[in-house]
């Protein structure tokens, strides 16, 4: 991976910074998020600005840049990738180690008296923004609103922004009763609830699942660009006018004949938010209150004004979202063995073709995406494929190029973390293995790492639990002997719908996550990563589901985990020897229901090869 | 325990919230927090305002009056004790439970419009403040900031302010090297590196620190009423002048004969802390910053203009003051090993009195002190002694009263937690007994705590951690069987000071802890209640400790906690079946330690009873 060469266009950069064009004084420094207007993690090619400057092209880094330096900060997961990708023009911020300074402090320390900071208030979440201009402020200095993206300005071949043809979902998949007339109806009893006249939804994943409706303008994620501004009468949808022509599309939602008025979507185009927003705003009575996420664009959250402005961490949506119905968990549940069949089938090739020294981590990569493709309903991949053969294993979002490619061998561990989108689910499974022998370190590691994903799916916890809470259940065993991994230990997955999502999670960092309800799913993923060597994660998908314990206390209740995700867990990886009874046991019974269900799959689809590779990997350990 | 009447107080309060002495308009609803004008946990007799008002001693609890309601927030610990100390003018607000509002909301939820709260503002933190402040104004009301406290003025016999001798400690108790000069020096280090010039303190535990003194105005306290502003050649010191009369006290602070003039300490009355900031910030230049912490009295941080004000979480006193030198801990091994000689003694003289039946709980607690006072260096109990018997037990922060007092039987779980200021320490410890035959689920709920209370004192974890994410360890065994229990795990623990210290601590509800660093000391004591039937808690002070584990991930180094308790942990109460090895590995090395320390001090004091019994107590469970 050769880094991106950015020394003349940081020149062209810091010319715009000093340009009057843009703003009535320069400025000192200019910020450049991650994100888009929609705060998406993942985001199409025309918002990529962080990626371009910089050349890093993970998911989560903010760059900035003053006429001195330029600087990116990203998190563990990230270290490796981006001082790869950055060429020395740029300094690594290593955020969570204790020498790293924030971007406030290093924006202070740096800056001139009084230094004016940019950002383009579209691209940077409302709390960031506080945040920020807080910290600035009181260092003297000031945080600055630029309307024009200085990055678009020296980005030459900017690519359109999508506008794909969008998918109707069916009762079928969202559940009896759950359409999107039911969720509206539910959102505008939340709004009562809370004394509430307006709501801004500006989250594109929360907008798809409101309207059941799915897009495919980010690669990986089924959603599409809008934002919806329900009112107790009214719904506006902004979108791209010319995405509406469709008749079914026009019929699900009720465009030319709607039910009742109440229920009438009136349609703007998608860069209308921010007038109508305003002639909203402009109308409100000195009670009326405006919902809006924190997390919302600077640029939309401050057309409200701030008396009628109420800022929540999650929405009604995000909550609602999160707990499953039935049918979903069924959905998921399905997608899940369709998704156990694909891997089980690539172990099985994998097995076999390994020893003839012709597979790449891109190709087997190829070769997983192509077994997934053949499943029902399958739409595409869910997140890029990370297949990571030896030292790339240790770059925790590893995604294979043709400069970093390895050929997998009998001689380094495996990994790889992929996942799929299927119209009845998402999937997100991390598998490590060995088509050789391992040496006793690398199972020693990959035996604490899975101690810590069972510690995590067996735990029961109460009712009310924050996801927090259990975080360091994963890490007990590698931090007994000194050992860690620099990531959070699961997110949200949405249903048909984005690989994260919110509001919960199980993260030594999270606090503002909401607690685990049944229904909700998360992933399970602990991992280590020795660098230079190899990298180990166990991830499975995982359902919040009661438990029934001998006691009860307080009736508050019990929860626990219930794996989605299907797929054996390689034994010969394990130091059997280290696993504790109630350990083995966990992972007999979890073979045992890997080979019942997706073993009746495999037979099914008479897919005999994997069916044997299925049988024979789970093998009850005794 | 009967409760307080408090109709005619409420009358007269309600009275005073209409009467235009003290506001320009009267106010709808007054809060009232139980701390003092420091923030102090443990309050003097004069300051127990909202004890007063409504009848509930607990340490923690806030009291709010409107027109027509009467409402006190408190958390677990103190349910049953609040509503039986109250009566029905009063409904008791049960924190932690999801149908309980917050303050806030309730106000919101009751207020008229346009309604004004009242508010004490040197009893109210900066930070209370400005989250109150903001719930209420964005709700159309407003937080109104009262001079007069109303509590006072309904309280005809309020005590005096008290003002005890002062201690002076030398620096075989604080440490070579570890004057109240190296101290200032040390803060002035920290305020040049974080660019300040003034540094506020408000907090009297971190006042006594600060300047090597002890008082004893807080009963188990060991503080004194003060106010402290270092700048960065002055030092003045807000107290009682008439207290500073003693020779050996001037000696000590150098009042007579400064060393040199950056160390002179400029002192003035207690009082005058007001008048005195708001001349040093008429004075500030344009870039003079002011440290204060965010705990410290709204009213003392509203005389410092915000631009100038820089506040803090953590006060640089309190993270040094948490993190013990060599000599400091050498003193708290001391005073636990004299703190077991007397628990071992009580326990022997329990084991012989019970059967026949003339101890009672309150006669327990008080032989406790009695055989603690012997001890060396004695200065007082750290905490009011919990003494509880069977249902009492679950009472989590029981004080025995003579109307609730029960008999020691061989029938009932005894729960005792109790500890002491010595000269060398502070000292904090829980033990739970049975002196009969314990039930099978006494047996095993005794069983899942002591799980609890091993996994977190056992725990290996990485420099850096934060304790809060230990805490789920105390709770594994009992969530397991669908148990838990309504407290957080453990606070820090001052060396001859205040026996709750932050900033570090272990609990689910901490986020704002500092990570864990060797030297500092917490507590480590999980629980479980059976409302109506008994109480057990297993609590050890234990030292932050480096770890050597086979690896060093990132060369981070880790940590582990050595008990510094030494008292027998009941081997009747235990179903030995339920531990692991390794947990039983652990009770017989921590005996094993206790009988060879704690079994030397007995042998040199002679006391020979006790020594049998800890002998007897501490055989090795095979």
């Amino acid at each position: 991976m050769s880094p991106k060469i950015t020394g003349e266009l940081l020149r062209q950069l810091r010319q715009a910074m000093r340009n009057c064009k843009y703003f009535s004084e320069p400025i000192q420094a200019y910020i450049v998020p991650s994100g888009d207007a929609h705060q998406s993690e993942y985001i199409a090619p025309c918002d990529c600005r962080r990626e371009f400057i910089c050349g890093f092209n993970g998911s989560a880094g903010t760059a900035i840049v003053t006429e001195q330096h330029a600087a990116m900060w990203t998190d563990g997961r990230y270290f490796l990738q981006a001082s790869q990708q950055m060429d020395n023009n740029w300094t690594l911020m290593k955020m969570g180690l204790k020498e790293t300074p924030s971007q406030e402090d290093w924006l202070i320390s740096i800056l001139p008296e009084n230094s004016r900071v940019g950002v383009d208030p579209w691209i940077i979440a409302a709390d960031q923004w506080k945040n920020m201009s807080r910290a600035l402020t009181s260092a003297g200095h000031s945080l600055v609103a630029v309307q024009d993206n200085l990055i678009d300005a020296v980005w030459t071949d900017r690519p359109e922004r999508p506008s794909t043809q969008l998918r109707t979902l069916g009762l079928e998949y969202t559940g009896q009763c759950i359409s999107w007339q039911d969720k509206i109806t539910a959102l505008r009893t939340k709004m009562t609830e809370r004394k509430l006249t307006w709501f801004v939804a500006t989250a594109l994943d929360e907008i798809a699942w409101l309207f059941n409706l799915r897009g495919a303008d980010i690669e990986y994620n089924p959603v599409f660009f809008a934002y919806t501004i329900v009112g107790m009468n009214t719904i506006r949808l902004f979108v791209d006018l010319k995405r509406l022509s469709d008749p079914a599309l026009r019929d699900h939602l009720q465009l030319d004949s709607p039910s009742k008025p109440e229920l009438s979507i009136q349609t703007f185009p998608y860069e209308s938010v921010y007038t109508e927003l305003q002639a909203i705003c402009a109308a409100l009575g000195p009670k009326d209150k405006v919902w809006i996420c924190d997390k919302a664009s600077c640029a939309l959250t401050q057309v409200i004004p701030k008396t009628h402005r109420s800022p929540i961490p999650y929405t009604p949506l995000c909550l609602a979202k999160a707990v499953k119905n039935a049918t979903e968990i069924q959905g998921m549940k399905m997608a899940h063995i369709k998704d156990a069949v694909a891997l089980c089938e690539l172990f099985a090739w994998l097995e076999k073709e390994i020893p003839n020294g012709t597979v790449t981590e891109i190709s087997a990569a190829d070769k997983a995406e192509e077994l997934r493709s053949q499943q029902k309903e399958f739409v595409g991949l869910s997140f890029p494929t990370i297949s990571s053969v030896g030292p790339n294993g240790a770059i925790i979002h590893y995604r294979p190029l043709p400069e970093t490619n390895r050929t997998l061998t009998m001689n380094e561990v495996y990994l790889i973390d992929s996942g799929a989108q299927y119209v009845d689910g998402t999937t997100d499974v991390t598998r490590t293995m060995h088509f050789g022998t391992p040496s006793a370190f690398e199972k020693e590691c990959f035996t604490y790492v899975l101690k810590g994903h069972i510690a995590v799916s067996a735990a029961i916890f109460p009712n009310g639990t924050k996801g927090h809470l259990l975080d360091s259940f994963a890490r007990a065993a590698l931090w007994e002997s000194g050992l860690d991994y620099l990531h959070g230990t699961g997110h949200g997955v949405g249903c048909f719908l984005n690989v994260h999502e919110g509001p919960c999670g199980i993260s030594y960092k999270t606090f503002a996550d909401e607690p685990l309800e049944a229904g909700m799913i998360v992933s399970d993923e602990p991992g280590y990563y020795e660098d230079g060597s190899f990298g180990i994660r166990i991830e499975n998908v995982v359902l919040v589901v009661p438990a029934k314990p001998k006691y009860n206390y307080r009736n508050r209740g019990s929860l626990t985990f219930e794996p989605l995700t299907l797929v054996p867990i390689q034994v010969r990886m394990m130091n059997t020897e280290l696993l504790t009874q109630k350990e083995l046991d966990w992972v007999n019974e979890y073979h045992r229901k890997c080979r019942e269900v997706v073993g009746a799959e495999l037979e099914r689809q008479g897919r005999k090869e994997a069916l044997e590779w299925l049988i024979r990997e789970t093998q009850p350990i005794i």
